[in-house]
């Protein structure tokens, strides 16, 4: 049986231990297996909001937009893209929310496929994806072909090969879902949807900033997450955006703001949008928002994406293990292989939501996913083993009790 | 002539002078007369950031979505409206930037006027509306109805009734315009767009937080602005939109996501959109941003929006006395009577631009407009009367040495 002391020996022994101390933590909660819902607040963003707030803005004023302001949602989308998404420059910028960001490029892609009819997305996917991939569908006379996957392996080669033709404009997929955490392989799919001359949209939410990813290498067209996860940008921090290079002169969004024209200070009286990928933005950047995600970027490029995944890899496998012992029997959701599984593990267990209530009350916060799921976040620079091993074991104990 | 004495005086004098205190100031800039672009922070609003930074973000983590961030957006929405749009509670949300709401609320106005085919604009608004109709128009199928109004007096019924029709499906107007100041009964309007069957959206982004507003009496339909000017909210901060209570079962807006949704912990497999005001929303809530709104429009509330329009006029009186002392013509762009002007004066003069270069190079921060135009903000909370008296005194000396 493995103990709470071959947890702390893990902690011990992990090279990325050291990193907990750049977050601003409390005693409470004893344990937050959440982080891939909201991550963990870095203190160096703390300290950069607080230079914004007192040297930037009250300092500067209006001055700040043509100090650097201006630029930030392509800079530290750059950033992003570089550390994160495999991503050369000028392809990604920080922007809006995932939704937002989302129907833009729902509506670029079908754009570039004008002649096709069909959006292809998997019914496990997250609710604003299908959301939109329905209403994006009825706005533009297009409809909606929908594939099952099984929540433990997500949408496959066979799946795809399924309902993929000619008239398919573009397929939304989870790289990793946000459920059961099983991954994608990026490269396959992508050159599969290719081969019918169909665009795909990666949503990251789940992958970013713990997964390896490779987007110009895998010729991915369009990709969008979020940032409050792995990223630890905080509540409501903007999302991302990458559109490839090859898509920049034709991709076009609807919502046309002056941040997304040629010219944004010459208030030109006819539209004419920007040749970069300044032209998928809207309205005024979020400042605050984003050098919060520019703190949480430039803290994984120091710790290394690589080291994340190994870290990541072993607090899944620990996971894993210990469900495996816990002597009442537990589906585990999430695929035993790690090749195919991002950083969350999923069980499924009577009781899953009464359990998830009850560790919360006692500070140690997993999430519950509906009907019968609990979800342990694993976030390689904030969770420790030892925080593993406690949820574990009093989960483990209230089971017994029932 | 009016002096720097008098100037002084009047500051001696004005009851609102008490507020600089609560805001964050340096000694530099000098004079800061752009408060219309990007407002000064409350210290208020810093002391609120760093309690979510490092209580609700650091301490609750996730646990704070459901003690509140949540219901953030309807929350603040419904302080801003009650404060500064005369709007009861459930018609105005805090989400997005101005021209994502400004995106959704001009579909839902042509989704209710399906058969009509026209959307009534005035080609001196600003760029991002005026971008917005016309690719609005070209999505829906319809066409935009341009009026072209005088800068002095922006739209008037006059014109109004030489575009409006039984084709009119919405008007969009500015309420104050952004380059002349000059501003427009909303009342009246509203009245006359509603005598044709049409419905108006008003741009309140340079009338709130400064100018009385009732929406609710004036049977506004739809009205959209953004904080970081006169409500102080900093850089990028969310937009507020507001929908008339008669319009909320109909009203669809396309940006379809689970914050959207009836439901939105439901993760339901069919999109329900909420039947209250939340169905304008789309993505995660923008939570440092919107808790920054929130200390503006408290600080606005505590010092009431009367006095400060009191204040307001005031100003914007004493800045046209100053430029009629000139002794150069120039000419004052803004309308001399103040019923029909919001807070900011702008002038047209030669050498605007290198004016204001050398006027900001010096620690005078005014605003520039193409093509040559002047525009002196006034806020009524930070800016003092010697403020202003310096800004005119070095602008009055740089055209004299031209």
């Amino acid at each position: 049986m493995t103990t709470y002391d071959d947890a702390l020996a893990l902690d011990a022994a992990d090279p990325l231990a050291a990193f907990r101390d750049r977050f601003l933590m409390y005693d409470d909660p004893v344990a937050y297996l959440d982080g891939n819902s909201l991550g963990r607040p870095p203190k160096a963003t703390l300290a950069r909001i607080n230079e914004v707030l007192t040297q930037e803005w009250a300092g500067s004023l209006i001055r700040s937009w043509s100090d650097g302001w201006t630029e930030l949602p392509t800079e530290v989308g750059d950033r992003l893209g570089e550390v994160l998404l495999g991503a050369t420059a000028g392809q990604t910028v920080i922007a809006d929310s995932t939704t937002v960001n989302l129907f833009k490029l729902l509506h670029a892609a079908c754009g570039l496929r004008p002649d096709r009819t069909e959006i292809v997305i998997d019914d496990t996917n997250f609710p604003t994806d299908r959301y939109l991939a329905e209403s994006i569908a009825a706005q533009r006379g297009m409809s909606v072909r929908w594939i099952s996957p099984e929540l433990t392996t997500s949408v496959t080669p066979d799946l795809l090969a399924s309902v993929l033709s000619e008239q398919t404009a573009v397929v939304l997929i989870n790289q990793v879902d946000y459920r059961s955490g099983a991954m994608i392989d990026v490269n396959a799919l992508t050159a599969q949807i290719h081969e019918v001359g169909a665009l795909v949209i990666w949503d990251l939410c789940h992958s970013v900033g713990v997964v390896s990813l490779n987007l110009d290498r895998d010729e991915v067209d369009f990709a969008v997450g979020c940032t409050y996860k792995y990223v630890n940008g905080g509540p409501g921090a903007p999302a991302f955006m990458y559109v490839a290079k090859r898509h920049l002169a034709a991709a076009e969004q609807p919502i046309t703001g002056w941040w997304s024209a040629q010219d944004m200070f010459a208030m030109a009286s006819t539209y004419l949008p920007a040749t970069s990928i300044r032209r998928m933005l809207s309205g005024t950047a979020n400042v605050l928002g984003i050098v919060a995600v520019d703190e949480g970027v430039k803290l994984i490029a120091e710790a290394g994406l690589d080291a994340i995944r190994v870290k990541s890899i072993a607090l899944t496998e620990f996971t894993i293990k210990l469900v495996d012992e816990w002597h009442v029997p537990i589906e585990v959701v999430t695929p035993r292989d790690a090749a195919k599984r991002g950083s969350h593990v999923t069980i499924r267990l009577p009781h899953a939501r009464r359990i998830t209530d009850d560790l919360i009350a006692r500070g140690l916060v997993p999430d519950f996913r509906n009907p019968d799921m609990i979800r342990f976040g694993l976030s390689p620079l904030t969770t420790s083993f030892a925080e593993v091993w406690n949820t574990y074991d009093l989960a483990r104990a209230m089971t017994f009790e029932q």
